[in-house]
């Protein structure tokens, strides 16, 4: 088996410059890419990225505009961040670009992958890292370390293609029980588990916001398949409507008939 | 041996847009490459290409404008062209971008090195393929083949320095006459030939232009080195010697002596 089946999407989220909005088209468009989302553009110019998307008007045509990163990456099973790693490091993988393939590989990486590609002035932000299965570091000079919007897609298309990673034709996916979750699935995992966790009284106010990245962070890094995902929901919902019940019980003494 | 030991320049025929001279450069401080020459800007708008150039201020610095191309490969003894490969091919080796580092390697390549990128709207004409040993082709999709300028340059400087081929710190290089001959030195020797052959009455006068190009492919084909380019030179101006004592012998009866 030479490379891993996967659809690949490229997403650009906060892009400043709509140039470089183009330029990230006319990349995947040389190197067989169709699926381009772009994540709350700073100037949504849709006209001046066409003029920097010479050959590439399937891919503009086909690009799809996102308020938000999940929706972007709502049927995504594998998400793969960008960075110059100056960052200071998560807790998961930092791929160099060349060894992605063999990286993919071993993890024997099915379904619709995402490539995130951050803002040209800040880079991905810890919310978006969150969602990130994996970071991919181009190996850049020490010195000059951050690279141009739309030549770090170009570089990066290129390795896929390179290394034999794009399909000719996305495949169609069917969601299966043993493939990985999607984005979306543990987005309403997420949602439940954080319910949950309000009732019992879990978050410090002021830390809330961090704890859930992190509990994103975790739920991620169980590697869940669309089975586990559901099993889990349902033990979360059983506990949450438990828990619901019960916090109704004690403030206003309803019946347990009555709240069902 | 793991990789060729060549100091690279970087070399842009023509290019329209500043911005594009500005995103070169950043890609080749990206990948720790210093040499880039800009060959007859169409727009020499230095300050507009500078601000796209963010972070590569040295190789802004370093960067040379050049009226034509020979003068902008002088001391280069491999040139190296990059085509989409829509061009009809010339009789010289069209090498995949991911294979350059094995080509380089079989052919034992020595020296300074430069990559060629042509203009955005052309690429390069038949004039600068006549100084190419060989084409460099990035493989991109038949149906948009042709890449983004800037794009195109951080393409193939991360694949050089992927491979290992970026010593840093370029070499000095001493011209020893078992290094290949330079661009400089087949330039004086094709001068050299050419008037030979013109004193011989060998070119038709309006095919004589595009003999010149032949002539230097066959010259760049023979892949003299300094010492059998000397030899060269050295017969060659004997003849040249001869033939212009000859024809003023025969049309002013001048006596050798004089004409010495």
């Amino acid at each position: 088996m030479r490379s891993s089946r996967l659809a690949w999407r490229i997403a650009l989220v906060r892009p400043r410059n709509p140039l470089n909005i183009g330029a990230a088209a006319r990349a995947l468009a040389n190197f067989n890419l169709v699926e381009m989302a772009v994540v709350a553009p700073h100037t949504p110019a849709w006209d001046e990225a066409q003029g920097a998307a010479v050959g590439a008007e399937r891919v503009m045509a086909a690009a799809r505009a996102f308020p938000a990163l999940p929706p972007a990456l709502a049927d995504v099973t594998l998400v793969l961040g960008t960075t110059t790693g100056a960052r200071r490091t998560l807790a998961c993988d930092l791929i160099p670009l060349p060894e992605l393939a063999s990286w993919l590989r071993a993890r024997r990486a099915r379904g619709r992958a995402a490539l995130l590609f951050g803002s040209e002035k800040t880079g991905l932000l810890n919310h978006d890292l969150s969602f990130c299965h994996a970071l991919v570091r181009i190996p850049t000079a020490a010195g000059c370390p951050s690279m141009n919007l739309g030549q770090a897609v170009a570089v990066c298309t290129y390795e896929l293609a390179r290394a034999g990673l794009i399909q000719p034709g996305a495949p169609h996916l069917i969601p299966h029980r043993s493939l990985p979750a999607s984005v979306i699935s543990l987005e309403h995992l997420l949602a439940r588990a954080s319910h949950v966790l309000d009732l019992a009284g879990y978050f410090e106010p002021k830390s809330r916001a961090a704890m859930l990245l992190k509990l994103r962070r975790f739920l991620l890094s169980l590697e869940l398949t669309n089975e586990q995902a559901r099993i889990l929901g349902g033990v979360l919902a059983q506990i949450e409507w438990k828990m619901a019940h019960t916090a109704n019980a004690g403030a206003r003494t309803t019946s347990p008939e009555s709240s069902l």
